[in-house]
């Protein structure tokens, strides 16, 4: 698995729904941010989840997922959410977020996710093998 | 921090609301769960959360949350849910779980949060100091 | 359509992820509990929507949703949840909803929502036309 | 109670987590757009729900809620989400709802919330009486 630089930001607010009984954003919710991220990024570099992968019967799943807090955030605040595809493989994709106030200093939380490919029967495969031209257009990315 | 193995196991099922596009799971409903977990095992051993600590003014925050995803699941399906209290101190809790087929053996998922103790203000502190009855119906779980 | 009177009732907990910043249930909440009865209702009368339906190609998605709110909830209540299958048709399926606390008499909220079935193409159909199995497993209901 | 005409639109996109098995947006996840309608208009009118009403200790609880449902979304499609404070009085606020797709005309779906204030104890009140400063700037938006 080769290393990669892949990255892309976006600024999102805290919504209502995002709280707990503590006023604060509920921890859970960072992980749902990191799927806005990779979807942003996919986006971003033209390999949309949605049309790429689901439409085309192929689930990338998690397999691990870690996030470390640092800061809370309350409703309506701003944040940056940065992700960066960091490695990926014929099997694998590894993404990494930093989320930060919007002053791109104080670091919120930190994460990652592992993700692997798998078929409508859950099984995995090689996306290699199975999607060439998928593969072509993301091994291009280390070019 | 001492080691403790306190636990508690409950049966779920899978909700509608919890899987995706992708008809399984959505990873991020796992970290939600272990939240029931916490709040199962900490009712289990006679200090509710929603009593000992949050009306009190206490916020056990997360600070750390990962997940290894083992297998999938679909909506309706059983799982069981096997929380356990790892240790604790005056600033650290730290809880371990288990999801697995009700079977007992198939492995879905596993996972860890580290948490610490915060005010109102969002400030950390020491329980032993600020909570001595509370902290001494924890510490007495080491007996 | 006739009328028809088919219910069940469970009784649950508020979980810790289902409230919001005010301390109490968040209103959304309760449509994720009305599919939690709808599902626990199908099961009931073996005709469980995992298998029934969405395994076999149908969707059966809501066109209407209300919700009364009368009394607040806060984490770890319990309460109980009546659902009614209150009338359906070859077209349509129309559920009702009555969240009480667990002595049975504070109502806490009441719903509705209603339902149409389509295929997987997003379109409406006729159930007795084109699953006339499952459409005369629902139509015993009214005998 | 008087007719008002204030309204907000926003353009958002589906994220991945808002979809649930059968592909398309949950029925649910509609409730939680119309929440984040309130937060943009109230902001709008320079009226922010967070500093405004929550850390006065106001909650404007949902005391009514519905969704009329008439197209489907899928995972990374823009929505427009128009939001009109419909009226208001001492003790209400109504608010609409309509979601188009990105070209305004196609209605998605169409909601109303009504909701009441209470106090941290959960107590209704009159909001001219117990904010009279809040009640003037929101009264001055009729004329």
């Amino acid at each position: 698995m080769k290393d990669l630089n892949i990255s892309h930001s976006q600024e999102l607010e805290v919504r209502w729904g995002d709280c707990d009984a503590a006023g604060i954003v509920y921890y859970v919710k960072y992980f749902d941010w990191f799927t806005d991220g990779r979807v942003a990024l996919l986006k971003h570099i033209n390999i949309p989840y949605q049309k790429s992968f689901h439409e085309q019967g192929i689930t990338v799943v998690v397999i691990e997922a870690t996030c470390r807090y640092r800061k809370n955030l309350k409703s309506e605040e701003n944040f940056i959410l940065w992700t960066k595809l960091a490695r990926f493989s014929r099997t694998r994709m590894i993404f990494d977020y930093i989320i930060t106030k919007p002053d791109n200093e104080q670091v919120v939380a930190e994460g990652r996710t592992v993700h692997t490919f798998v078929d409508n029967a859950g099984k995995p495969f090689n996306i290699g093998k199975n999607y060439p031209e998928l593969w072509e257009k993301l091994s291009a990315l280390y070019e």
